[in-house]
């Protein structure tokens, strides 16, 4: 039931096949608040700091082929592609200022790239021409694959968002890396798979942008190909580029994260294109494993810094959570698309989740830092680092301008200028909204026609949204809107009619996680919802044994944690080991006063260690993203429990 | 008050000034028992391994200068090195059968060595040569003075316990390397230090050993240009060996464990030589801070696999926990230098944790297989290794036979071939008993004259300790008996009379933590020592977040652990999370079925996370030191508690 033009215009992904259909970009207006508001600071702030670091450093003029010895890491080049995606993306956002300025800036770098290319359509600063090493000479570390699947990406990002379709420089070197690939890497060519995957997401989008077969078949080959395996053998072992067992053996995500989420992102994209359900649902198992035992509450992933790597089942320490911002966004590319293939709320719980608690998290304020990694405990105030000089990437304490390995912020930057394409989706005659958040959304039903919506909510503070219909064919339609799994005691509201909706499949909530209201809709009608956002306790699993005896606290999809310094002189820090009350008597709540530019704090009660008698004191919580924006600080989510809760 | 002859005559470690003086090796005979029979084990199994694997991988070979492409990693030669060490101290070991042999393998090995060594006295299999990189090109990670030092080691091991002096090739050869680096590194010459510490102690040994200032003071330069910086920035950043502050200006030991503390162990010994107190007391103060908070319940040290590294504070996860078998080694020895310097039992206290828990960890059963980490949890049963070929070194869940970085099999070797002379020491009247060995013990007490004890236990397994004076002077001398901390309840007797020891300069114990028993003593008096060694419950530091909530049973200096299998079909395993009850009506118990060879098993109660209610069901636990002897196995010391105490 293909509903997506081939060219998925204004799609990041856009399957063919597939429960769901996702929307334009453009489709989707985000208005002021927590998501558009970010959106605006990409488009006015990050992105230009990303391209201006890239000059700086010398990451675009590796493209110009006269400029001298090559500056950075052997994957720079994928950096400045990801940035010429978010260009893509940013210029096409609608009520974008400027968009035009972005085009020639944009343009101009298409030019550097293009300029970079061999005749055979080969592309890469690092290897291949005079002077340099062979081309494809270690597919283990060269990530020559890698940069090409980032190239694409951005080809087809243009394909999507430009109506100079296939002329601009930025498709067509794309389309010609593309094809060149196809040659080398064929049945009758080289063997071998990249250490980093990408290309196989990036190949199946250029295939659903074109319609050439041959992408298709040539990302098929590559994730097949994989752990047979295909790769020389490591210090870290085959399993940190997934290369141990193939990709329908494995049981769940494992070795370096963002390499795993990649490479399943792509088996996804092959498995829906190719109708091959039994690898679809292999790739559906491996994720519930993953989510259940290897998943931070904050929705990162990646227990390890040796490796950047998932760890074993219930292997997630707090303070040496790796969680690497690219492994956010990674994730949500991979529900995303299990999301369209299936229309289970419980992926689009997880895109929530490390939307607000990772990829909001990874940017400062200002958006003119960054964080590499996410860990839920950082017991050391860090030094503060020269804002003027790459930092090494895995110190976490306070974000980074710059890092010598970046692919972080242009990885944030392409997907926030593209998430309004992440909100809502369509099936025939419903429309799904998965994320709340203010805005307007226009989408055309197959089955009954155009509809037109406002979105009106200051989620994730209140839990209060409205939905008013602004626009709907006469014929009956299902508006389905995600009841997330925390949201208990959650209601809907349609004029005088107030009805409960619970999480998990409960009452008004189908089993793929969605109330739906199917109705004959008319213009000004409102759905209402009110969503339970008040704070809660969240104790771990057992089996959790780096947090057992914590406790946790949630506000709707929010994480929170305790911050040095506290917000008044007889707060309890972090620095001093507070055990947080957890009777009954004693709920977190919010706080009256607001932190960091109108957040909700949130109280809890506790006992520093060194008083443990007498009465408990205040412990003000502030959101997991807004840590690290007020100077050195210690942190911690998981909190320990006074009187310790027992296990069971 | 030197007593030690210059030569140091058959102590790995010799003073010229310090509160207590150690002993030859050749004076002290540990009998068959726990170490009596792990030092036969070393001689007849052990060093003939490593130096089998070594001639295999080519890593002696590599000495043989037309023997072609060069093998291994860069450091293979530190590795040689330490199979010499191991082979003289092991060759003057009294009672070893088949000295003599030795000695030939060992003249054989010295030849080879010396016959690399180029005009000028450098030597060095990697690097200098032609054909080879130049030397001294890469002090960061050349490990080149890293290897020296080690040489050095070996040649004063072989001063130390031979007649030949300074005519065999291993003390000549040793000698003029030292002399090269000397000339190299003086104040005049090359300004830096090596990536890895080693040198430094090994020069302070060769002064001792000769007498020559030139050593001792090229030691002191090496410490004191460390931090200022003396080496490039990388990665890991400075803090991985140590140059990121002087070592004067560091609070406790960080980075890369064993560079940590062979720099320490180097300090110390400059300090003692130098007569800096100063400089001893800031690495006194390093040391219990480091013990304190970065430290293992088995003595392990290192809590990071990445970087090998110390983490923060209180960041000591028992599953990824790294603690090198090297690093055990290594803090063996830093703590022996102090336990020289200051007399304080609290060395002698890691000393013991550090031999029963780490050292006899890393060595399988069979002497053929050795943990390059000893991790204090394992969730995964491991693959069986390839018993044939090296193995990554941090995949611990089974001991390998050798690895690509095989540092940790000869460290082991050289210290228990050693070992005799970690057992007691002297000062002036008195003889101090830190280990509790059965065996004999011949010391000269400086002011009265020889004192023969033969010491007779079954210890670990039993407390009953009994030293029976064989020879004594007339003239009142003090029999010290270190009381460890953890021996509350602990009781000596002399004749009719018994009295109570307590701890921590408890009753009858001096502020160093010895109980001294002061008298004429006459052949055939005997004192006896009951130790506490009935299991008891470890609780940890509230501040460990890792294993909060967990406890612990350690029995006498033994840690215990659960592994599976379990001994028998109704038992608890690991596998099932154990909620260990600890009521005061059910405390840890000596098992009534020995296991693995005649070790005391301990059995606890538990309920099954399945299972929480109904009775509990019985927990047995192991040695630490003997767990993975059985097959892939999954195991853990900290063990989930039920009811959870409280943290305070």
């Amino acid at each position: 039931m293909p509903t997506v033009p081939a060219s998925g215009s204004g799609r990041p992904v856009a399957p063919t096949r597939g429960v769901l259909q996702p929307l334009d970009l453009r489709d989707v207006r985000i208005g002021p608040g927590f998501w558009g508001d970010r959106q605006r600071l990409n488009g006015t702030v990050v992105i230009d700091h990303c391209r201006e670091w890239m000059e700086r450093l010398g990451w675009i003029g590796n493209f110009r082929v006269a400029a001298g010895e090559r500056r950075g890491r052997e994957f720079t080049d994928a950096d400045v592609y990801k940035l010429a995606e978010a260009m893509c993306w940013e210029a096409a956002r609608i009520d974008r200022p400027g968009g035009s300025d972005l085009d020639a800036a944009a343009d101009e770098l298409s030019e550097v790239i293009a300029g970079a290319q061999e005749a055979d359509g080969y592309l890469n600063t690092r290897f291949g021409h005079q002077g340099a090493e062979a081309r494809y000479r270690d597919l283990e570390w060269g990530h020559e694959l890698y940069c090409a699947g980032h190239l694409v990406q951005a080809g087809v990002a243009r394909l999507r968002t430009h109506d100079d379709a296939g002329d601009h420089p930025l498709a067509v070197v794309a389309t010609r890396v593309a094809d060149h690939v196809v040659r080398e890497f064929g049945d009758a060519g080289r063997p071998g798979v990249d250490g980093h995957p990408e290309i196989e997401m990036a190949l199946v989008e250029l295939y659903r942008a074109s319609g050439a077969d041959r992408y298709l078949e040539q990302a098929r080959r590559f994730v097949e190909r994989r752990g047979r395996p295909a790769l020389d053998d490591i210090p870290f072992g085959r399993a940190y580029f997934q290369d141990d067992v193939p990709v329908r053996a494995a049981s769940a995500l494992r070795g370096h994260a963002v390499r795993a989420l990649y490479l399943t992102a792509g088996a996804v994209d092959v498995a829906v294109e190719t109708g091959d359900h039994e690898l679809l649902e292999i790739i559906a198992s491996q994720w519930r494993h993953t989510i259940a035992t290897r998943t931070y509450l904050t929705g990162g992933m990646g227990s390890r810094h040796e490796g950047e790597a998932f760890g074993e089942d219930y292997e997630l320490p707090p303070d040496r959570a790796y969680a690497e911002t690219c492994a956010g966004v990674a994730a949500i590319m991979v529900a995303w698309r299990l999301l369209l293939a299936t229309g289970e709320a419980r992926y689009a719980d997880l895109i929530e989740r490390a939307l607000y608690n990772v990829v909001a998290t990874a940017v400062a304020a200002d958006g003119q830092a960054f964080f590499y990694t996410n860990p839920l405990q950082v017991r050391v105030p860090p030094p503060v680092a020269d804002p003027t000089a790459e930092s090494p990437r895995a110190q976490a304490g306070l974000r980074a301008p710059w890092f010598t390995v970046s692919c972080c912020p242009p990885n944030v930057a392409r997907l926030l200028a593209s998430l309004s394409a992440y909100v809502a989706t369509t099936a025939r005659s419903a429309l799904q909204l998965h994320q709340f958040v203010a805005g307007q959304v226009h989408a055309v039903l197959t089955d009954v026609g155009p509809v037109r919506l406002r979105v009106e909510t200051d989620y994730p503070w209140s839990g209060s949204v409205t939905v008013q219909v602004q626009e709907s064919p006469r014929a009956p339609w299902q508006l389905e809107v995600r009841v997330p799994t925390w949201a208990a005691g959650m209601r809907l509201a349609l004029g005088d009619e107030v009805w409960p909706v619970a999480p998990a499949a409960g009452a008004g909530v189908t089993t793929r996680g969605y109330a739906v209201v199917d109705r004959a809709w008319s213009a000004g009608d409102e759905l209402r919802m009110e969503l339970p956002v008040r704070p809660r306790w969240t104790y771990p699993d057992p089996r959790l044994d780096a947090v057992r005896g914590c406790v946790a606290v949630e506000r709707g999809p929010l994480v929170y944690c305790a911050e040095s310094p506290a917000t008044a002189p007889d707060d309890l820090t972090d620095d001093r080991l507070a055990l947080v009350c957890v009777d009954d008597a004693t709920a977190p709540d919010d706080s009256d006063t607001p932190v960091l530019g109108g957040a909700v704090a949130v109280d809890v009660l506790a006992h520093a260690l060194e008083e443990p008698a007498g009465p408990p004191r205040r412990l003000p919580l502030i959101p997991y993203h807004l840590w690290g924006n007020r100077g050195p600080a210690t942190m911690r989510v998981w909190l320990p429990m006074r009187p310790i809760r027992p296990i069971r």
